[in-house]
């Protein structure tokens, strides 16, 4: 809470507690919460600390927003799709499957009217976020067999989020299982498959002894944006000069986050495929089946929720440009990096 | 200026000057340095202030950096290259052909030991420097005729930057002229080809009337960085908290910058095709020569700058791990959602 009024002390102290949905071992992602708070304390003498709390210390990790709509936490760090069972707008300000990538993301947020339309959505949770971390595109998942064809998938028992209703379409049968109890499943079989971060998250959890196959792209979480969600009479008590703080680090706690899963993935992937993990890509007959899937399940969460019709079309709009662009000089610079790494001219 | 010890009063006014090496007309780089301004500037109330100043108003735009290293001016807003004439690792630091792209720049800095390398150097000059800005791949820029061969480029008078010590090797003759010029140049034929940025600021310049091939990708801007150079001296003397928020607002403004590009650049594509401008990729010759007349350069600029060495080592270890991430889960997502902007399915 304040100590003083905002007019008369332009530093006041204030002190919040931060529930993120994120275990500590997730360092990176977990990590946002704790570089957000670092930025916002150092800029301002640590007269605004910010205590992060992890997964279940304060609230379970996927109970998060009902505590900051209500004020009793001041903020939360965490992504919207794990509250998807409120509205699935809440998804779609996140990730699902075939949406825009990292950049893609942040350009419709700060540029493309992303944060204003999801910030209208969000008050009525009495709710302010900010975009504050990206993983960048994720893997697809560990299979204990190789996946080639849409009937591969067919009863196929997978851990998988968001993602599961769509899966559930070509006959995956969607499982939910807290991070801990994967690697048992996927040994005894319980599961044939699970989705978890990527490369450097994953090689902690040793899934390719269990379940091999570790196929790509996740195309389910291409740029999935994490998010900080703030209560909103909270905020709009700052001093202004803390607002705008709040968003200023936010941003930079995006980049930060992306820049160090960049940096980390590459040395895990190596790690990985050394420890006996067979790299596979989704073959384009499941990737168009799902991406046919995906449209028609958008099509049905289109007519049922208003603010995931708002959000996903404002993001489609964009999508089309952003993918016509990005296939120009950014895709022709990094084909030709890539083919050069691939003959071993790096 | 500090109106107080840093001690006496947490948030003492400092008023600096930023001469920036653009002019407002380039409105996304240019606008990075009245991002960053307006950042610090709110986050403390106004205490903290930076007054942008375009190119030319206080020094000429490739002459910001003396004046830094002096303390006459506290910072500047410009990209390492133009000041490769001093040493050629000021290039490496920003953009050199066949580099890191933009998230690859960006994991470098700030987890690759990119800043400290990059620190280490600029303190010779007395400077301490943040990355501030990307621009993302540029295009590679605009000829009179098509290029489709290594003897195309023989005698061709290009305006390009930093790239001509490379495309010098191949026959191409490297041409210095300022933006505003270009233009008459490529119309009277004085010149055959030139390069600026992309598509948003490419645009505004209308050089597809008068060079229709737009040639990509810009190989020698896979991912430039912007730099914010400031004063070490006035660097040190700033309270702790200035120096975390400035460090902290820099890194905000190159997500800001990048998210502009990202999407400004995609409408400005398509304005740029329906006003008679020809896309046309460099064939893999020209790549694959490009490419090679780059290696035996840096060796020789590595045997001359030590300097250079030590950054260019840096980042070429970390950009074989780089691509070698890069094409899987990334690549693979946006190849697929290209695919589907292609098929006119997004």
């Amino acid at each position: 809470g304040f100590a003083m009024p905002a007019i008369a002390q332009s530093q006041p102290k204030v002190s919040w507690r931060l529930a993120s949905s994120f275990p500590p071992g997730l360092d990176t992602i977990y990590g946002g919460g704790e570089t957000l708070a670092k930025y916002v304390s150092e800029a301002t003498d640590g007269n605004f600390t910010i205590d992060v709390f992890a997964a279940g210390e304060l609230v379970p990790a996927f109970e998060v927003v009902d505590p900051v709509s209500e004020g009793t936490i001041e903020m939360a760090h965490t992504v919207g799709y794990y509250f998807s069972g409120k509205d699935v707008a809440w998804a779609a300000m996140a990730a699902i499957p075939f949406s825009l990538n990292a950049r893609g993301m942040s350009a419709w947020y700060y540029y493309g009217g992303g944060l204003d339309i999801t910030n209208a959505f969000l008050a009525d949770y009495n709710i302010v976020g900010f975009p504050c971390g990206n993983t960048a595109a994720q893997m697809g998942g560990w299979f204990r067999k190789e996946i080639n064809t849409v009937s591969d998938l067919q009863g196929l028992k997978m851990r998988v989020g968001f993602a599961g209703n769509i899966l559930t379409k070509l006959g995956v049968i969607p499982q939910t299982l807290p991070g801990g109890e994967i690697y048992n499943a996927l040994e005894k079989g319980t599961i044939d498959a699970a989705e978890w971060v990527g490369p450097y998250d994953d090689e902690k959890l040793g899934f390719q002894k269990v379940a091999p196959y570790y196929y790509y792209p996740g195309w389910w979480e291409g740029g999935p944006t994490v998010h900080a969600l703030i209560n909103k009479d909270k905020f709009e008590e700052l001093p202004l000069a803390y607002q705008s703080l709040l968003r200023t680090a936010c941003q930079a706690t995006s980049a930060d986050m992306l820049a160090k899963y960049d940096y980390v993935n590459p040395t895990a992937i190596k790690k990985l495929v050394a420890a006996g993990a067979q790299l596979r890509p989704f073959s384009p007959e499941i990737m168009e089946a799902s991406f046919n899937a995906a449209n028609e399940t958008y099509a049905e969460l289109s007519a049922s929720s208003p603010h995931f019709k708002t959000i996903w079309h404002s993001i489609t709009a964009f999508r089309k440009d952003h993918y016509l662009w990005n296939q120009i000089a950014e895709l022709n610079y990094d084909a030709f990096m890539q083919s050069q790494q691939r003959a071993n001219k790096l």
